[in-house]
């Protein structure tokens, strides 16, 4: 018989092993986040729709994808489905804000997809991007971030595939597209991966683009700046930037991980420079971004130049799990034991000491028997006990068992917390 | 001109300063559960509303109170006003699981309340809770658990009100309060903060409810002990464990902050012995809970004892601003600058290696001129920069700024790691 109340569709519980892996996945990445000195920003989980709609031109066609629903106020609103357009109203209404504004956000968002493998109707990402400098150091410094992030949580496998929307377009006009189809192209190229070359071309030639050379342009393969040398000729807007962006990655250590795909151009319109997506063992795709100079000018705000990459935890967190990768959660390494009923507030004592000094532990708070508690706590996995007994209380002595030889010592007052300090 | 786009009514962005802040008053309570030896579970944001509407007998008005809608299959949907419902839920779910279930939580909450002073309708709550016991240990453990983080957090002027609800029941039925009318009798308590004995009195007798003597008893002050001492005749139920949980809580040195307050009902249905009420500063409510030893029975579960409190962290941060309670948070400490263009990628390299050591810290993203980097990095506080120059990149030495004395010194490359090993 299935539970009577289920999480709602697309979504789930983390249990205590895995909600403790979680945590420690979102502090490493936090941790690395603010070791490039991005700084927090923290905003409501629902917002108006009046900002979802307004991302990438999306506009109405949006509801379909979120959690949409009028309020009680009959306002319209939404659950946040990214946190770069919660980024983009704070920068809006924060006008006189020194820029750039490196900020990070770790949180959940939602949309509304149908469930499949790794695809969640909830799930959380870790974001980081620079408000107000068009420049690649700022491209450089996301990816420099990201990939740090990844193997702080001992990851090796993983790639950065990049791309330049600006050199790609200027491709793309020099080959014949009209202007006003290359955002229709892009849409086209997007699905390479998908559909393969033959069925972007069967696109393209639907949308009455012509693809001669282009596809076999995009589909090149290899070392990032052997392809960047067969542009040479071409001289595309954008590739003086790409340039520049493969050697100040090259020199701070990240070509292991960096490889530009011409094909890489993400769908959504409002990318206009750089764009990234990150896989992990190559195939699962675990974060991305890109430049979007546009989107705070289009809000109606002063032109802005934008970048950013995000992480996507759950997707992390099942190839994590896949490949039994460790992520130690702290836990509890004592357990205090009470032999009698009346020793049990000295137990709590105990702990309330060895708390003190930063040691997790646990005391029995289901009224068991001594016997019961010991078992306890090797189930547990607890590594110590503390023994509270009635001699023990009478000479001010202090009885630990190490779990796993089963060997019993008494310590002195003093040899008992010299003992204890070695566990923090 | 007010911003183009808002946060919701009733949410607001944390800027990060404010974030920051948040997030070391989170962490800081998660290490004192942790201590304790609760463990995470983590839940989606929402929750059907076969559920929601679970809690105390609430029903179809806990719509009025909550963000409830409808999803784009017709599901009940709301986004959760607690976190019990959903640990109930999941223990519900998994009925092999080991007891007693020691279970922390934190993250988001929502209610549709009018928004007013220290009242979101988007806040943040830490709860412990501990599922499958019935004894006063685990009720003292939640206590001890609210008063450590909260003495971690800085403060020492809070006040743990409690209160025993089989208590205060037996008193009324010995009253003449018929068993029918207990509850509306709990309502009517649980009102005289706000209006006053006489307005309790006027309320009861509205009812039909006899309080002759009741209101004198239930507004007793003084000392624990002694309140509980003027019972002994009565003898009421409940009173022996509320002795109990007295002494425990006194034996771990919690007196200071517990107050028993015979008034103190707590509104909701759901409890059903022990609850607590905490404030800090005497006035503002920051958390509260108590034990409800049947909602996992009424949800359809085999009966379960429960108990559990519930701290609210947005009230615990209005605090500490108001009284400017210093929460530092890390921060980076030093900015990296670069004196000419072409030496740029070099400070990224030096940066990378300081992050490696664990030292938070900051380079140019702006392409600022070297004199404008300084400035930067002295407006933002840093208290050292490293400036990479030309000579220092020829000579392989490093030339550190103190940007409070303005003194320069050249450190060799052993010097300079040496002395950033000590900036962690």
């Amino acid at each position: 018989m299935p539970p009577k109340f289920q999480p709602p569709k697309g979504m789930r519980d983390f249990p205590p092993e895995a909600a403790s892996r979680l945590q420690k996945v979102l502090d490493t990445i936090r941790r690395v986040y603010e070791l490039y000195g991005f700084v927090p920003l923290e905003t409501p989980s629902l917002e108006g729709f009046d900002l979802l709609s307004a991302k990438g031109g999306l506009g109405e066609a949006v509801k379909d994808e979120i959690y949409y629903f009028k309020d009680k106020g009959d306002r319209e609103v939404g659950l946040r489905f990214d946190m770069t357009m919660p980024l983009a109203r704070y920068v809006l209404a924060n006008p006189t804000m020194p820029k750039p504004f490196k900020r990070f956000a770790i949180g959940k968002v939602w949309r509304y997809d149908n469930p499949q493998a790794m695809r969640w109707r909830e799930f959380w990402q870790a974001d980081v991007d620079v408000i107000g400098t068009p420049t690649i150091f700022a491209d450089a410094e996301c990816v420099a971030c990201a990939a740090d992030a990844l193997r702080a949580l001992g990851f090796d496998d993983f790639v950065i595939r990049f791309n330049n929307r600006k050199m790609i377009e200027a491709l793309l006009l020099k080959g014949g597209v009209p202007k006003e189809k290359i955002n229709d192209a892009f849409r086209s190229i997007d699905k390479l991966d998908k559909i393969g070359s033959e069925g972007v071309e069967a696109e393209l030639k639907q949308k009455g683009i012509k693809s001669e050379g282009i596809l076999d342009l995009l589909k090149l393969k290899g070392r990032s700046d052997v392809i960047l040398q067969r542009l040479e000729t071409a001289k595309p807007d954008g590739l003086p930037e790409t340039k520049q962006f493969l050697s100040l990655t090259s020199s701070l250590g990240l070509d292991k991980w960096l490889q530009l795909d011409l094909s890489l151009v993400r769908g959504l319109e409002y990318y206009t420079g750089l764009v990234f997506e990150i896989s992990l063992g190559s195939k699962v795709s675990c974060g991305g971004g890109g430049r979007y100079d546009n989107l705070i000018g289009q809000l109606g705000g002063p032109a802005t130049p934008a970048t950013g990459i995000s992480l996507g935890i759950d997707r992390i967190l099942s190839v994590m799990e896949e490949r039994k990768m460790a992520v130690v959660a702290a836990g509890s390494r004592v357990f205090v034991a009470a032999v009698g009923e009346e020793l049990r507030p000295k137990a709590f004592e105990v702990a309330r000491e060895l708390r003190m000094l930063g040691i997790a532990c646990e005391v029995d708070v289901a009224a068991r028997p001594f016997s019961k508690q010991l078992e306890y706590a090797n189930n547990r996995g607890y590594p110590f006990c503390v023994i509270i007994g009635p001699k023990e209380v009478a000479s001010s002595t202090f009885k630990v068992k190490d779990m796993i030889s089963g060997k019993e010592s008494e310590l002195s007052q003093e040899g008992f917390f010299s003992w204890a300090g070695k566990l923090v």
